[in-house]
């Protein structure tokens, strides 16, 4: 038969790559990691499921104060994603919601609104210069990497938000939290924020800080 | 006056780096670019409309025989993304809608579905294994750089989903198109995909190609 | 003596970069893998061996359809080259022979042509633009990353050639393989190549594909 | 003559790179610069200045309110640096001198201290987990890129460091510069920081900000 | 027509990306280069001719005292190979020939034997070990990374090898000449190689040297 | 209370990210490495000692002959730098030390003098050109990836230097060492470098060498 050589060709170039680096490299969470990402899942037990995630799909439960939820759809999450350099998240904002100011240290980011109104920006180093906008439905904002920015909800309706990061690990360092959701202790913030302590301590108060 | 050393430390800062390679680069799409990308603006020139895109606000027309439509925000039509290593593009897809099947040369891709139903796969290099799942409003795929894929609307709407690539500059590369929409001789086309002639001309001729 | 304060030199340095990630990284095809390439072999199990590979010294047995044949030394087969950015593969063509249609997802591709006469080309992304010429004995030609291109015996004797990869595993996915040596139904291949059902079985056919 | 050969050898290889992307690509701040850099200087301008920079040798005046300086020599400062993936910066603290909470978003930093005693420390961004400790003399430390970090003089004298970075140009966001030394919106400052309408206003009039 | 439809989506894909950074930037020499590698020729002048190099087509007039010749194909000689992260050369061997201990900067290198036996090897960093051996026709061998190496002819008979880089500029720094064919004084090469002055001052005088 | 939400909004974020490829990757010696780097340390098993390092604190004994000592604090000696891009040593130069010609096949490095004075240079691989000069107390000089280069005690005191590199794992080559202190056979390093033998074993016997 004809094109049984074809077949015999696949079969040879299928059998010299079987224990490939290839394609994708599913993260194994169970293994350790290195700074690249996650060890590979053995490509024998990778199935369909591994590439899809459906936790985006369900708005999560607001958190009161910020009347807003950031969901995650990174490699620990979506262990699918690792190695590819790419990942997602969902804002949910309500009516007056807000995202604090924050970075990602390891990644820029792009934020498609899918409903509402928002208002983002972010603050570029060199100069302290702002740049923000509102976006309406279906305009996209570019974040570059590691800069600080916020999104609010300026509509009259809740919003909702998918953003990109280009990498599969992109951080979150939310500035309120990590200057007072810990035990750094109040007289090293004080000097290195020009904040006074009584303010650090009601802040570190209500955060869960301590010292 | 207290702070006033802490505005002058600013102002130092700031000379310094007015000459800065610093935290963007909007492209500049009448300079000769490079390959990592354009050049970038300059940045006393640079505005917040620089990071903000409504090309994927509104669906574009869809085209009859695909009954669906790609529209790229990538670095050519959002300069703001240039040098940031991430883009984006919408997909329309209306009942029976199809994106064909394609690659992006230099890029991972993560879907979401805004809206409607759609089967996406991708097929793997190493053993032409096919990853695919029907996908449901709110949920992702991955589809790892470089490798054949496609989307379907398999639902009984008109579907909206939402892409990103891990580059400015993905690329985007349809398998018909790139066989039959240009000038490459018949006989070469035959001889590299094992179809035959008749079918060849058929095609070239209905995509546009010659020769 | 007077030299010898630069032994104890050498001894130092050696000595503080005994366990260190140097200079190379032979795979260790038995530990998990990383997306950045296999787990390092124990620098005191390397030997000259590991650097070197004889596994495109012979030609292997044509695949008489298409009268030519594919020998990858990439890291599974060369564990040698993990880490290192590069690779190689041997391609032997008879008369007539043809490598069909294809890409490498992670890899551009520099061919080098040892003997014969061969018809090379690649098809842009942008603009389906076709880049081919007929070379002859010497001449090299590169294939951008992620593009589809062919190489054909165009001589009168049969062709060898060595090609290339910017990576340790650039990947290779035969389009016909990846439309047709698998399990993807007819309908999702025919919908998104917009080739019949009936050339399609065919084909899956022959190549080994089912549904 | 026996060596000859070799001397025309030379200046073979020579001549065949004489446009080469070679070595280094010193930057000329008078081209458009990219994504990657600035544009290099033509090599048969460039001398061995190129490569040194005496701008750190010197204490720079230190600022009163936080009795401390930060004196950059990254690319803008020191072109010899473009491209070469590393810059450095001096840092000088008196006693009691503060360099206040800032982060780099494109580089990891390693701090060297070359006189007196620093407090320094680092927030992740993953648990809000403070990382400080007192560094002595000649101690190091490293700060994962783009993390919120500091450097308080902790000694009874003046304090002096060197810091190297992973890139020629890391940028530097210094938060409360970033927050209150530009026109932001106090009630956006406010709704993004939680800090109260009267202190961002007081802020940011010491500071330089407006609106 | 029902293909129509194909046809303007085709299209519409091209002109929205008609500026593009896409899929290859072939290097255009007389634009100033950046550290990623030289600015791109406009696609609307390239051509097939821009991604074939005919020299390394035939031998080059050897060098008489090493009785070898190597002819780069890098990005200045061959700008179709411009930031796409890789490149070849060839190396000739008359019978006696050697290619002196060299490094490439930039790059891990790999050689296939075309044809004749060559002894290669290279020597690590961590603790000056040596890799080597003798190569037949066909056997590859791979050198990291900026490593100190060398090919011997080892045969009887003329040899002709291929060597790719992971680098389109690779870079090629041969250690006698780096050391004596310049102005460098020759009290700092004896200092710094611990030769002595009249060996050092015989050999600059043999390779062109001065001071 | 009001900013509770805050509170469990910050243990969201905390338990989606516990499994983290986050913010750094301190090595684990005693795990196999990749290509990357080595594995990642537990992140619970993190502390702030192991991102400071004190290693280069105090000089080391000089070794006679060259009157100098390179200290390394690379990522094998401090394992918080893994995966961070940078890496630091210390140099030590008595009146007349000499570090002898050197290459790091992975990293550029740039030089800081903390106390005395030094004369310091590198040899460019396109043309052989020396860049060097005389480097005072507070000078920085950048020496790019894989190029030959020197430093040499040029004052009337001791010397001591900060180095950092743009790699954790830059590699040290010292051409003399690659040379001459291995088993390298004699009559390789003649082909290779034009000595004669007499001088090669003269040189293979103070440096420990054989063969």
């Amino acid at each position: 038969m004809y094109f049984q050589g074809l077949f015999i060709f696949s079969l040879l170039i299928i059998s010299s790559s079987q224990a490939a680096v290839l394609d994708f490299c599913v993260g194994d969470l169970s293994l350790p990691d290195g700074p690249g990402g996650y060890a590979c899942k053995k490509p024998s037990k990778v199935t369909s499921d591994d590439f899809v995630f459906s936790g985006l799909a369900a708005p999560v439960k607001l958190i009161p104060l910020i009347k807003a939820a950031v969901t995650p759809a990174f490699a620990p999450q979506f262990p699918g994603l690792n190695g590819l350099g790419i990942s997602m998240a969902r804002l949910d904002l309500a009516i007056g919601g807000v995202i604090p100011m924050h970075t990602h240290p390891g990644a820029s980011e792009v934020l498609y609104v899918v409903q509402g109104e928002i208002c983002a920006g972010f603050i570029s180093s060199s100069d302290n210069k702002v740049f923000f906008k509102t976006l309406k439905q279906g305009d996209i904002m570019v974040f570059p990497q590691g800069l600080l920015h916020f999104q609010i909800n300026s509509g009259k309706t809740s919003a909702l938000a998918i953003v990109s990061f280009s990498s599969p690990t992109p951080g979150l360092q939310i500035t309120d939290f990590a200057l007072f959701a810990n035990d750094l202790p109040t007289e090293l913030v004080a000097a290195t924020t020009f904040l006074d302590a009584a303010l650090i301590k009601k802040l570190k108060g209500v955060l869960g800080g301590t010292n």
